[in-house]
């Protein structure tokens, strides 16, 4: 465990500078965490450098984020949180590269590069995402909070994996005949690690089960209005303003919030979400910085 | 989590009959376990399906058995013990479904049946190996023990599964040009589970360090002197003695310590660890069900 301390980023540099900040510490904290990945004695380099290789490929790495402003509204120290970053963004990432294998997504690019295992092989990419997953309840094992923080957060933590879990079985078809099908599916893909994410910050902060109930209600609706965004720019987007292939969905034949509610309703949808997740967060103070990360989220063109 | 509450085997029965009572209070817990996957709301039962699939598969149940043990010893309560059993069980298993995995060994058969991947597909097969490396750190969060037994327990199993997962990724190679490198292959495979039962087995009953190391010691031994038995076996039994096909490693050119070493040395480093294991038992009193349990699998014919 690094002794490394950090401070929250002053608010008066506006959203974007913070956001930085915030981002400029996960990624320093990342990085002295893949540095001692063979510190207690590993042996074998390629297993930690294929797991470094997609933890630091980057992203917009929300979830620490959300962990972190989570932590500050309640109150709490930013070194409280940091354990919770970097256990959310493990599980986040553990989750793509198996989402990427063969018998699953079979994707070979992930973030502009080969995903992991094209880079390193199927093995390897397999066993680096298994200690992903452990080495996520390890770390928070290994911080300075107290134990009934630890197995707090760890709860929440593998409670929620057991869900975005489920999420992506459920999702290996992309078939869904019911749009409470399809939203539940959504909710355990997505809202479930960003649930984790800003509950392990309200944990970090020691915030009251309000306060929890809140976040948890936050998440779950952004994660939902995210999904449903998502659908929309597929259909609605350009190539240029997407910096991805439109109609995607379509093309696959997948099952999305549009083809089954039409284009009005899916809005319709996405907005009640982004108003609930918006609503939630009334229940913190100092809450803009949230309520301007939740209309980037929502509002964006891609 | 169970109200069911179990009490240690009575000794007086003899070594079969405490094994037979350890197992069977091992499956009862299992299946109340598996039972209650989907009651918290998994809303997709394939993929516990699967998990339970290949976690009621059998097997000799040595790590579980191996925790209540090792809590007895040490003067615990066996309720105690169970969360540790079952966890480090679900880990085990997560282990054996991927290592079966096309990927990996690509293995079609498992304990006499189809292996999780061939009976539930690929996707869903890595997704149940995924869901119980995440169950079982929340089943011990979600246990009554204390936070502090919890955190310590759930740090030695994801330590010694973060071992467990090195060693794969060394095999997945299969050669090696020393002993050293071979030796800690089988370490990191072998012992590191066993470990883990032992040691959370302790945790369980509130054991002090030096019962911690020697319960350490003691399962280190049994994982090497196990895998070098299993070398010698390979060459010196009959197919009717071992049950399988023998020959495989000469027959898959794998480097074993019979390779490396030829059969006399060999047999002269089982008895080196069989000793070092049963040496390492002193610091237990009652270890006659250790010591037979030693015995059994280090000087057996299958």
């Amino acid at each position: 465990m690094t002794a490394e301390k950090y401070t929250f980023p002053v608010t008066d540099g506006g959203f974007d500078a913070v956001f930085r900040e915030y981002r400029a510490i996960f990624e320093k904290q990342l990085r002295t965490v893949c540095d001692s990945f063979c510190d207690n004695g590993a042996k074998y380099k390629a297993l930690y450098d294929a797991a470094s290789y997609s933890l630091e490929a980057g992203g917009k790495r929300i979830r620490p984020v959300l962990a972190f402003e989570m932590c500050r509204v309640c109150g709490g120290d930013i070194n409280d949180a940091v354990p919770a970053a970097v256990a959310v963004e493990m599980i986040h990432t553990f989750s793509l590269i198996h989402d990427d294998l063969p018998c699953m997504d079979n994707d070979d690019m992930r973030r502009g590069r080969p995903s992991c295992h094209k880079a390193h092989g199927e093995a390897v990419a397999l066993l680096a995402g298994d200690a992903l997953s452990a080495y996520a309840g390890k770390y928070i094992c290994d911080s300075d909070l107290s134990a009934e923080k630890k197995t707090a957060m760890i709860k929440e933590l593998y409670d929620r994996t057991l869900g975005m879990i489920e999420g992506q079985t459920i999702d290996t078809d992309g078939k869904f005949d019911t749009l409470d099908g399809l939203l539940s599916m959504y909710e355990m893909k997505t809202s479930e690690l960003l649930t984790a994410a800003s509950v392990m910050g309200c944990i970090a902060a020691g915030a009251d089960e309000e306060k929890i109930s809140a976040a948890r209600a936050y998440a779950h609706d952004v994660g939902l209005a995210f999904q449903i965004v998502d659908d929309i720019l597929d259909v609605t987007s350009t190539v240029e303003e997407l910096g991805k292939p439109i109609g995607s969905d379509a093309q696959q034949e997948k099952t999305t919030s549009v083809t089954l509610l039409g284009l009005d309703k899916a809005r319709e949808l996405a907005k009640k979400y982004t108003e609930g997740a918006e609503n939630a967060l009334s229940a913190f103070e100092n809450n803009e910085f949230l309520c301007r990360l939740t209309d980037l989220l929502l509002n964006r063109k891609n």
